[in-house]
């Protein structure tokens, strides 16, 4: 279920960064690289910063084959994007929650302090498109504008507090990704967004 | 014989990177660092990835010196660079088949998936640009222009094929290698690229 | 007392980081992403490159907790910037000097090669400001302003000159971050910086 899941959040990563880089004109080698990154930048970064390699989508084929699936499906579908941008929105949605929850797991297993599996979390969920505005040229969005980092790191918060009620770990993944996903819902329907510093 | 075209394709990469940073108005060091990152940009990114540290031209320090005479060449002939463009590209093509060939090659020696090695062969020969083109504040130039990554994925495919054929392992590296740069030559000749695709 | 000067310039960068960020109107969570970044993305990029996983800051949270104390400051007190600037400029080169040292000392652990202890020492001081500059979409500033890089380069052929004379660590150590803090501050002082080739 949480497999299927990561799968899901992977594919709406790769489209949206096929979108994006569809967007900027590029070649289709161009969009296929910008899809991949950002479907996993953040998972290799986290990898290369613990220092676990070769880095995970070099050891898991079915990353790739799903991530080359998104890359077909979103040149498919390019022209009728405006009618799919719910449910991309719902999968980048899912991502979010459980590449969070991935973070967290794998900051545990290597026995690092909880700000730092909190700090691994959001990096998971939130540097595939940080990676991807780079390579757009862009200043990455995920500093600009509605909350979504910022969701990352209170679903990590909640993540721990609740650990501590020696729950199931399979509730407290489903619980906590959950949460991360209600919140970003509730974060674009009410237009939440942090309000930049007034910097004279 | 297949190690003297790496230190050909090494200091054209590096001068390319020079003549692109003085170009865009760097000082010396700038310079000097941009032609270092697109000699080794790409092999190191490989490096990190498949944890392969120190990264490679840390442990050898026959790259810096060819770096460091690529940067004075450069300095030295940048006005008459016109007349060494052809020159300059032959060798930047060099640098293309070996390096990809390279990537392939540490991707097998890590015993990683075929789809992976070659996407490791294309990474070495490209991302030294990609990183030159990112901190020169440029949508990289392989993401837009001529087919260029292309043919190195073209290249490991035709590896992995000949491969099967049980050549001598000095043969199958020249004749892809070879193969690659026959590519690229017609590429720009017949002016061969990649269309955009036509989002709305 | 090396360590204490460490503080004081890991909270420089961060600050300088924020600093940048807010400039650039970026949210706090951005704001926060950058100061970090700069404060320990050298760092952090050198230990990538030999291979030191997982990286310093996620082994000893006196980093993590330095920065957030900065990223805080930074924010207090972002309108009276300009009365702070002088010590503002004091801590980064207090930084300059002292990251400069802890990556020629990192490489001298790993056994490395006098030049890539220096290029590790540079990578230490400066790379967090490269990375800072690139996510906020400029042309690095080290590339084309004051000297900066280059003190770092001729700090560490000092360090390297003065070992010869069999010092004791603490003393060579010491006499080498003061001649890179002194050249900095005469280097502002006089305006001395790289000229851009004159390219045509």
């Amino acid at each position: 279920m949480f497999h299927l899941l990561d799968i899901i959040g992977t594919m709406a990563f790769a489209m949206s960064g096929a979108l994006t880089a569809m967007h900027k004109k590029l070649d289709p080698f161009g969009v296929f690289i910008i899809a991949f990154v950002t479907a996993v930048g953040g998972g290799t970064l986290r990898d290369v910063l613990i220092g676990r390699t070769p880095v995970g989508w070099m050891r898991d084929m079915q990353y790739v084959y799903v991530i080359i699936l998104g890359f077909f499906l979103a040149i498919l579908f390019r022209k009728s994007f405006d009618k799919l941008r719910t449910s991309l929105f719902l999968f980048d949605t899912i991502g979010l929650g459980v590449f969070t929850l991935i973070g967290l797991e794998r900051g545990l297993l290597t026995g690092l302090h909880p700000a730092i599996c909190i700090a691994l979390g959001t990096m998971t969920a939130c540097f595939g498109g940080v990676i991807r505005d780079i390579l757009c040229n862009e200043i990455p969005n995920v500093f600009r504008e509605e909350i979504y980092a910022t969701i990352c790191i209170f679903g990590g918060i909640v993540f721990f507090g609740l650990r501590k009620l020696n729950l199931n770990d399979d509730v407290l993944y489903l619980v906590t990704s959950l949460i991360i996903i209600a919140i970003r819902l509730m974060a674009v329907k009410y237009k939440w967004h942090l309000k930049a510093f007034d910097h004279k």
